[in-house]
Order: structure tokens, then sequence, then C-alpha cells
């Protein structure tokens, strides 16, 4: 058991959450702010707009930790309940805020409306709680001091969570936990197993375990990408920052040049930074990944700066007219093929006046394969660097995102090569 | 309460689960699978691996419902405690499986090693309990009868998940549910918000809840999409079917034209298919959603028999020399205009030789952004159509996934028309 205001739980509620559709996605962001101040998110559940349930979740949460957050559940309607079990559990009645329904009055009086007597509901606050005003919507969130616990209550939208969370609820929480922290650092890998990071990597983990200021590690994997993810905490924040850093540089070390990024930055990150620092410019030509590389290329902001354009070549044509394939290669070798790959690579960084072509042509399945080219095979070409053919496991969607970030890797090496 | 075996709660082990990296994608899956027999999930709990916190998370769930289905923690490392928890709680010993291990001890053999003593711990069962063969990994899953009640443990790595659940879980519990069914229909609609859609449809769906087969329905909304989830059970499959059937026939001839699936297609690949149907080729030009039109269009298996390809045209020398943008519109209307928009897809669909050509350009931002174009301003081309200009809210990512639904939406609209 840890000392001080120290473990959390979190409580989503609502229904369509135990749906096959959609997922409690707020539960990350709030692990991430509350790990940041070393607080230890200790369980995660997710109930039902049911009373009994959600009356049970929270008595359990509330006898297991410091910091109960419930999201979800604040709205106008029959089946939001979370600001009526919270105040039954807690023994405290609910006042009518008179400023709260003034500021939902005047909301929906600036958009020409008259507040619907169903949402006075959302001016209910229990006695002693804090309500948090929301910028984005209509439900507050609720502050409730229970002796040395809170419990903290946020609206289910993410983005009407975020604002209460990290203007009103970060701050509150940051005096709580006074100077104990909990860090993070995470080791982003591409190109090798995980079998062969794990045989590398755990000597050296297990002996961090004993550190003074001990470093635990988890592995994680995920198509084409293997994280090792460190964390420590204590109260010597310098301690531990230096402590982690020098795992850091140990893990990496012994890793090689398969570690891409050790300060949370995704591959297409890197990669642009890499551009933007050599004052390069790439073009991509894609078939099989059918603009997914360059749509993981133009999600990092700032990428007019580095990245020109390019072109997806699906049929034979394009790969022809607007790239310049010859098409005896194509007859010659097959569309899939390094041979079709490089002139794609060639061709784009030509067309488009580029530094750095890239060029990806693969069968991504279901369709399509062969014995000799079965689904999952895919040639990537990067200018100026050999081709190369991978054999990728997995459906369309794992194929695809793999030949992305082997591509990715290629434009990576090719940068960091002298 | 209803009546027989009809609940279930989830319950993912592993401490992974409580970091800000990684969400319990399993439980989707097994809710998807679930609700198709007729079982309802009550609630989903997620621990880390700690004695404590998961004896506590499984009494509670025996206590609650028919069926409790555990994954994860049933590798061979001193950290994975689901089997022995499990047992203890049911008060059950563990025996060693002879048949288990000899599998085990054949695994390591095939690959030519010898099996680490620590792996024997996963041919232990609770008496009484089926050890489910894992045809993907070492762990084997658990079916344990507990009275009336069914406990469940299944390996966490989703492979070996679904392939235990498929083969052995859902057939035994099929038997259980009898004929009892819950059945599920979706209707995705996009180009309105929620608000709309709730005006709409609330008065329609407040009264299917009182059909001799009630129907719930539930609202979610995503970037660009709202989705109107209706479900029906009981035993009647048929007379459900039937229900259902009528509700989305109700509800979608109130709403529109707004509506583009009620068979759980996506966007992409309603498109797709109408312009199978007729035949037609489409090509796309994006500038701020830099592939992202492509790569949804291409997600679809067999989109090359309908797409050509397309170009990211971000540097306006490329909007220019591969798509015949003439310089003169961009210089007088801005990158940014539905002048600019038109001559892209007429341009893409020349050069490619398409029928339908697609032009997409705007601010994503964060950066770009100016008093008469803002972050979030996108002017879309379909050839054939007259070009739109869009203003939408949230961040770059936000922005992108909207403006590629409209894209679509617009594509989908023409190929409708007369």
């Amino acid at each position: 058991m840890r000392a001080g205001f120290s473990t959390a739980e979190i409580v989503a509620v609502g229904s369509e959450l135990l749906t096959p559709y959609k997922s409690d996605s707020n539960s990350l962001y709030l692990t991430s702010e509350l790990n940041g101040i070393g607080i230890d998110v200790r369980e995660k559940v997710i109930v039902g707009d049911d009373e009994h349930d959600l009356t049970a979740a929270f008595r359990e949460a509330l006898a297991r930790v410091d910091l109960v957050v419930l999201t979800g559940g604040l709205g106008p309607t029959a089946d939001d309940l979370t600001r009526e079990v919270v105040a039954h559990v807690l023994g405290l009645p609910l006042d009518e805020d008179a400023a709260i329904l003034a500021s939902l009055r005047d909301r929906f009086a600036r958009r020409g409306l008259t507040m619907p007597e169903i949402n006075r509901r959302q001016a209910q606050v229990p006695r002693g709680a804090t309500a948090l005003a929301n910028a984005h919507g209509t439900a507050p969130g609720l502050w409730i001091p229970v002796h040395e616990k809170v419990v903290v209550l946020l609206p289910g939208p993410p983005r009407e969570l975020k604002g209460i969370f990290e203007t009103y609820v970060l701050p509150r929480l940051t005096e709580r936990t006074a100077s104990r922290r909990l860090r993070r650092r995470v080791i982003k890998m591409t190109g090798r197993p995980e079998s062969h990071v794990e045989e590398i990597a755990q000597p050296l983990y297990s002996k961090m375990a004993q550190w003074r200021i001990p470093v635990r590690t988890t592995i994680l994997a995920a198509p084409g990408q293997i994280e090792l993810h460190l964390t420590a905490e204590g109260a010597d924040v310098e301690g531990i920052d230096r402590t982690l850093e020098e795992a850091v540089q140990t893990l990496s070390s012994a890793l090689g040049s398969i570690v891409f990024s050790t300060d949370g930055r995704s591959l297409q990150e890197v990669v642009g930074e890499l551009l933007r620092l050599r004052g390069a410019w790439i073009a991509v030509a894609e078939s099989c990944t059918g603009g997914l590389v360059e749509s993981r290329l133009t999600d990092v902001p700032g990428s007019s700066e580095w990245f020109v354009g390019g072109v997806v070549a699906y049929a034979n044509a394009v790969k022809v007219e607007q790239l310049g394939v010859p098409p005896d290669v194509i007859e010659r070798h097959g569309a899939v093929s390094e041979q079709v790959a490089s002139a794609m690579a060639a061709g784009v960084r030509e067309k488009l006046h580029a530094d750095i072509g890239v060029g990806v042509t693969g069968v991504a399945g279901p369709g399509g394969g062969t014995d000799a080219k079965p689904v999952g095979t895919v040639a990537i070409a990067v200018t100026g660097e050999p081709p190369r053919t991978f054999k990728f496991l997995g459906d369309r969607n794992m194929v695809r995102l793999q030949a992305t970030q082997a591509a990715l890797e290629m434009v990576r090496r090719l940068l960091l090569s002298p």
C-alpha cells in the first residue's frame, strides 16, 4: 500500500460504453494526467446507466482508493444518474445552485432558446461540493471532498471533460499530491519482433527494478512497432528523471539503431523532423497502402515544410503515366516487385521535384495473392537506398500498417546515414 | 432482473491496461459475441496484476452476473495471477494436467527448445474445470462451471482469445442461452449534427420502446457521423428481426437522405459499392487531407475495381504541374477555394482517366488560418456537382476526419442522383 494521496479509480458511466461499438477513451487521458502527478490508477470500471450497478461500483471504488473519478451521466435526461447516485451514497442533499441555473438559462438564451425545464437538474449540487464550470457544454463538473478522499464528477464528452479537468481538477489534485511524482519514458522501436527486443532488454531491465530508485518496465507490441515503457516514482523528481534517463540510455544503446524515439514522438514525427533538419523534401508514390503513408506524414503539423505531395498509383496506367514506370518493367517483373517500387520512387521524386522519393507496391489482400507473391508481400523503395521486399503477416489492415511503418523506417535510415 | 442465463461481466487483467497507452480492445469483441446470443454485458472491470484487487473484482463479479469472463494473466511469469486467484476464490485445488503439459513440451520441442520449468504453471487446471486448447499460444483457456454460473478464463492476446472463444466457449454458451437472442441494427448518418437527428428520431424511438417487442435506442456521435443503435431481444428471433426491420424503416424514412447505411457498412464501403454498381471509376486529388480520403477508399477490399488512384497535392507546384490547376486561379482565389478544389477535381479526373474526380483543399491547422479562412475551412469539389465550402470545428485530426467524411458523402450523393 502506498502512502499519501496516491491511488485513483475511474468509473465510466453510460450504457453505450457496454456495446460492441464504443470504448471508454477518456480514461487513457485521465490516466496519463493522473500518473503525471504521482497518482496510480488502480482500477477502471465501466457501468451502464443503472442505479443499482452504479451505486455498487461507486461504493466499492470509494472504499478502495483516495480519488474516485466518475465520467458521464451528467446530462439532463432521465437516464443520467451519476449526480444523484453519488449524492445519495454520500448522504448529501442536492441544492439548486442559482449561479449555475442562471448560466444555463443564459447559454440557451444566447442561441435564442428557452431552457427546457429538464435541464434544471444540471444546476443541482451536492451540499459541500464545488461546481466546476464547463466552457464547452451544459453539465458542470463537481469536486466533492469526502474526509481525506476526493470524488470528482466529469461530463462524458472528451472536450468538456478535458477542459474542466485541466482548468480545475488538475491544479487541486497537484496540491494534494505535494511533490511525489510518477514519471514515464517510452522507447519506441521498429523492424524487429517483440522476442528480439525482449531477449536484449529483459536482462537489463530486470536489474533496473533493483536500482536505488527502481524502474518498472512493460513491453508493448503494435503492428510494426515495439515499445518499452519505463516508470519510476517518488519525491525526488530530479533523481527520478536522472534514473529514467540512465535506464533509457542503457537500453537504447543495447538495442541499437532499431530505436527511433525515446521522447514520445511517433515515427512520422521523427522522419519529419529529420527532413526539416536536413532541408530535404519528400514525395511518395504508393499502391497497396493507398494513401496511408502520405496521410501519416501529413498527420504531422507543419508537414508542408518538408512534404511535397505524392501519387496513389492503384491502377497500372497511373504508375506508367503519372510516375513514368516503364510498362515493360511491370510486364517483366509484375506490379509487385522491387523494380516497380524503385521506378515509382524515382518517378515521383523527379515529377514532383523532391529530394527523396518513396515507392510502395504490394498485395494487401484479401485477394490478389499468388504462390510466388502471397498476400502480405510488399516491395518498398527509397531513392538512394537498395529496395527491399517484405512478407507481412495479418489481415489487410495489418499488412497496410506494417508496410507504412517499414517505408517510414527506410526513410529514417536513409536520413541518418552519413 | 432478467431471467435465465443472460448477464455477463468482463474482467480484463493486466497492469499494462492501466497505463495511458493501452486500452482493452478484447471486450468489444466479446461484447459483440455475447450480445449475439442474448447475453447482456452488465459491467466491465480492468484490474492490474495485483492479487488483492483481482480477488475483489472477481468476487464482486461472480456475485452479480451469470457469466464472468476473465481475460489475461494466464502467462507463465510471476505476475500472471488469474488462474491461481480464481481457483482460490472458488476453493478449487489446482491439478497438473498431463495432456496439457505434454502439448506444451511438444510446442517448445518443435522449435528445438526445452520448455522452461516456469511454463509448467500453464498446465495447471482447477479441479472440475475444462481446459480449452489454444491453437495460437501456450496458455490454454479454462471453462469452470460454478453451480448455475460459469467462469471463463481466456488469454489476453486477441488472436489466442478469439480462437478459443469461437471454438469452445461460444458453442457451450449458446446451449445455455437456448433460443433467446439479442439483435442489433445500426443506422449511420452524415451531414447533420446530433441535435438534428435527435429531434427527428426521439419522438419515434420513444414509441418503439413501447412496442410489443420493445426496441431500445442509443445515439452515438463521431466526427462527421451520427449513429442510431437499435436493439431488441427475446425468444422469437424472427419476430425480433421483423420488429427491428420495421424500426429501421420507420426511422430511415423520417431521417431521409442523410442515412447512408442500415446494414453496418462504412461510408467508404457504401461509396465503393455504388461505384461498382455504376461501373464508374474514381480518382482523388487532396491537399489538407493528405491521403486520408484515398486511404479510406483503399481500406475497402476490392477497391481496385473502382479506384484508379490519385494525387496528394500538398505543394502548389504539384497542384499546377500534376493536376493542371491554372496558377492564376490559385493566385486570384487562394489555394483554399472552391475554384481550386474544382480545378483539382477536374484535373485528377482527366489525368487519371477516371469518370469521377474529387478535389479537397483546406486549412487543417494548427497553423495556416486567416481571418477570412480560419482553421477548419475546407473546400471540396466533385466533378459534376457544385463545389462546397465547409467550416469544421476541432483539432487537425478532427478537421481532417470531417473533411474526408464530407468528400465521401458528396460522392455518394452524386452517385445516387438520377
